[in-house]
């Protein structure tokens, strides 16, 4: 078999076999199939597109290039959430302790932040001491004893992703329905779960612009999720705007620990509670969305999720107090209110230009390498259909670096749309795919 | 700017400018865009096509990449052939002497044979002596001194060519109009030509297999050469069968020698006529094709060609006693004929089979590394259309290595389709854009 052949095929709109498949994602893997072979064959890829037998085969290998967690010893059903991506997106910190709170086990493997969205590891590393780099071994045994653990992706789980996802990056080859479902679900099959909830972002902030293409990212997910033996609910969700008002880590930690105490910004929690409900259904806890709906009100009012999530920072090594007392997280300096050049009705955010200048005041990064200071960030005071008096903030610049300011001002001045009549509402929950 | 992003552009059927085609062929020849880019953006230009604009800058990129040729001291025009190869076609061997013996300059700079298609470079190498490596400084001097001379690329021409021709070959991105068009007239331009005589070979043993597609090529680049200031001619040739009898270098040579003196299987002599007169009319040499006809059967039988290809041998190192003498050249050891099974007509051959059956036999490389035995090949006796007797030989291996045999006598076995009556008869000449 030779890569030319298989990057010909491919090129042709053939379909690769089971085989052909194994041995490109293998060879590439232990490097006898060069990166340049393997970028040509992305973007024949991007092109032509795979059947689903052939996303269903690409997952597999993937899975299969490196560890995969057992947890069939763990009594109860493993769920875990995943979501695309957004700005202000910091759902993985409520809805884990609350699902575990309920009894479902979450094993979540998770990223960090790259360009306008955040990562869930870069908000846990804002809690003072929290250790995302638990080995595969304690991650299992953190399970075991909290019934949730939040770590990062370890060398063990799926090379073959890690080593094609930063080819995709700089080849032009990332946005691809397949090419996404298998490098998604490779990582979660290897958590050794038995069901996804996905939420799908759509919209400004996200990276599937359009509807359309995220309802195809979708039922691609379900259908080899499906293929797969483990069952994957989709969620579409508005992503117009940023998430709750919080946008930076320690900032969007606080919403988090706010909304696990019965608090928090009405968007948010709606969807916190959603994903939730569906992740209790996936994971038995009740046979409808309905009833799980009422279990998340219950978990957050009778204190078991914020007591989850001190669980599981202390298992981690962070420092639980942050819970009761968030004033325990890092702080920036100084703060400047970026103030409305007139009056009206917010008609439109721009959710990227918000996550790039809280990124430009040093939330985020720009290239891998890049350190990020958890404090910065900004606070967004207002939501698409408010009305808004001339001068009245829009949102708080958190920062601690004069130098970085300017260019953060610079992206909010567009991010904004005022209009003489408010937009017609729009709905958070776009669709769900159950 | 960055590669990413014009991969993107390109991905996404956008245009490049030339400033971004400078960009990416500059930066990839001197290793800053590495390959992996390179590939990504070759399978979306593969996909895409571009624009004759785009194709331009391109070609020019790559001319720029390296040296070229100034011979506007040098008197008369300088006219060029190009072959897009095919299996016996030793054209280069005869046109070349001819049209020099008539006042034209002919700076040939040619390629080695790989694959199943035989290159002028090796055809010239099986005369003793003879020697392809001139420096540029004294290619120069020979086409001074004798009006032709013919090397091999050397590594001041193109440079971003042989880099990106090394890629496409392992990227299934050699096929792509466009891409093939650049290639051939940067480095065909850094001879600093006026004119260019194209033969596109089409069928069984060419690389383009249909006429249609043959076609473009030839529109392309006429299209390209003309906004470069140069007169492309292009003929589409019949190439379902091998040119001539001989398929292998030094037999080739013998039949190229055959046709300077006057002989010569009529296929071959007929198609060297027409290039070398569609060069003399480039050349100036006549305004009419049936004027510039009539000179080549001149210059061949008052000796003049014998004459200047001896020249031309002399002047590169070489042994021109072959031209009266072809025993000089090296000859194969063993003699095997290879028989027909049955009786009837010479329905169909597979001219790619033929080729790699005297590759089989030594005569070729699958491997640019391979190293060339030029005494061996083929001799194939008849042409489609003839009629065949049992056990008649349809072909004789000339070889030097019992271990080579069976597998070119395998290759011949499918090459051959006979049947009770002759099919309908075909050009070898199919069409010309002049």
């Amino acid at each position: 078999m030779r890569a030319e052949e298989l990057i010909r095929k491919k090129r042709d709109a053939g379909a690769l076999t089971r085989e052909e498949i194994f041995f490109l994602i293998g060879e590439h893997t232990r490097g006898a199939v060069p990166d340049y072979q393997m970028s040509a064959w992305l973007m024949a890829v991007y092109w032509r597109g795979m059947t689903p037998e052939e996303t269903a085969d690409l997952t597999e290998a993937m899975l299969r290039s490196g560890e995969t967690l057992d947890l069939s010893a763990l009594p109860g059903k493993k769920v875990d959430k995943h979501s695309t991506g957004g700005v202000g997106d910091k759902t993985s910190l409520v809805v884990a302790p609350v699902a575990a709170a309920a009894g479902v086990v979450v094993p979540m493997i998770s990223g960090r932040g790259l360009g306008h969205t955040g990562g869930t590891l870069d908000k846990l590393e804002a809690i003072p001491g929290f250790n995302v780099r638990l080995s595969l071994p304690d991650f299992r045994r953190a399970l075991g004893e909290v019934g949730c653990a939040l770590i990062g992706q370890t060398a063990e789980i799926a090379p073959a992703d890690r080593k094609l996802y930063a080819l995709r990056d700089v080849t032009a080859t990332v946005e691809s329905i397949p090419l996404i479902t298998a490098s998604i679900l490779s990582k979660k099959l290897a958590e050794g779960i038995d069901a996804l909830v996905l939420d799908v972002k759509v919209g400004s902030g996200a990276f599937m612009k359009s509807q359309a293409s995220a309802r195809q990212l979708a039922e691609s997910m379900r259908a080899i999720g499906t293929r797969m033996g483990k069952r994957v609910v989709a969620l579409l969700t508005n992503m117009d705007q940023p998430l709750g008002r919080a946008v930076g880590n320690a900032l969007e930690v606080a919403e988090a620990v706010e909304t696990l105490k019965g608090g928090g910004p009405e968007d948010f929690r709606a969807l916190c509670r959603e994903l939730t409900a569906w992740m209790l259904v996936l994971g038995g806890a009740a046979a409808k969305v309905e009833e799980t709906r009422k279990r998340f009100d219950e978990l957050i009012h009778n204190g078991a999720a914020a007591k989850k999530f001190q669980e599981i920072i202390a298992r981690q090594g962070g420092d639980p107090r942050v819970v009761d007392d968030p004033g325990r997280l890092p702080e920036a300096r100084q703060r400047k209110d970026f103030l409305a050049p007139g009056g009206g009705y917010l008609a439109q955010m721009d959710a990227e230009s918000l996550g790039r200048a809280a990124m430009a005041l040093g939330a985020g990064r720009a290239r891998v390498e890049d350190a990020i200071d958890p404090a910065v960030g900004l606070i967004v005071h207002k939501q698409v259909g408010d009305r808004v008096e001339p001068k009245e903030p829009l949102a708080t610049l958190c920062f601690n670096d004069d130098g970085m300011l300017a260019e953060a001002q610079g992206r909010l001045e567009g991010a904004f749309t005022l209009a003489s009549a408010p937009p017609p509402p729009a709905s958070l929950i776009l669709d769900t795919l159950a």
